[in-house]
């Protein structure tokens, strides 16, 4: 492969895992057209294209919680990615350092958050 | 959330990302259905669903490297899922540990096998 042109984009969109480099945690899952990896790579900063707004947005705009990129990995497919950053504060617009806070039980039937918040909302995202 | 059934499938579908549990590896990422994920709970080892073949499948049925499930999590939107898993040998079908062995160059124009195979795929998967 010579360069992001043979990446797969289904609908014009590949998978992003986003991944912290320091310590293996998986932050967030999300998406990427071909134009904000193109602009996560120049910029050096993660940047994803919201399905619901249909317009891509700089990962940290809002809340400051930028992501600094370190190393970008395609699989097997090329299909997916998986991007290891540099976090900061917290990926999860609900507080938590990842997305990823709560387990399901192994049964399916109950859920339970099992990570501590690391900033308040609240007070990050202000109407 | 209490179950599965208030995960968010998108085309039946909901994106896992499988994670080594013992070094925080990310191994891959493919689709569960529902049906896949109660199958997966239901037995331990991961089950997806193949967009191209349309049909579920067991992860490790010819290769023999199954994924034993540790722990399920979800993100804040509910729609992806993060599996840790004991991974038997390798999760890659082109022989390595992981389906992300290739990196991408900062300006993404060039890329670089950056892992070493851990099984031979031509041995494993015979015709």
């Amino acid at each position: 492969m010579k360069s992001i042109e043979n990446l797969k984009f289904r609908q014009g969109l590949i998978p992003a895992i986003v991944q912290d480099e320091e310590n293996g945690e998986v932050l967030m899952l999300a998406y990427m057209s071909k134009d904000s990896l193109a602009k996560t790579l120049k910029t050096g900063k993660t940047h994803f294209w919201s399905r619901s707004r249909k317009t891509i947005w700089l990962k940290g705009e809002t809340s400051g919680h930028y992501q600094e990129v370190k190393e970008v990995y395609f699989d097997c497919d090329k299909d997916s990615l998986l991007i290891k950053v540099k976090q900061v504060k917290g990926a999860c617009h609900k507080g938590y350092r990842s997305c990823f806070y709560r387990r399901l039980s192994r049964d399916g039937q109950s859920t339970k958050i099992v990570k501590k918040k690391v900033f308040r909302p609240e007070k990050v995202y202000k109407e």
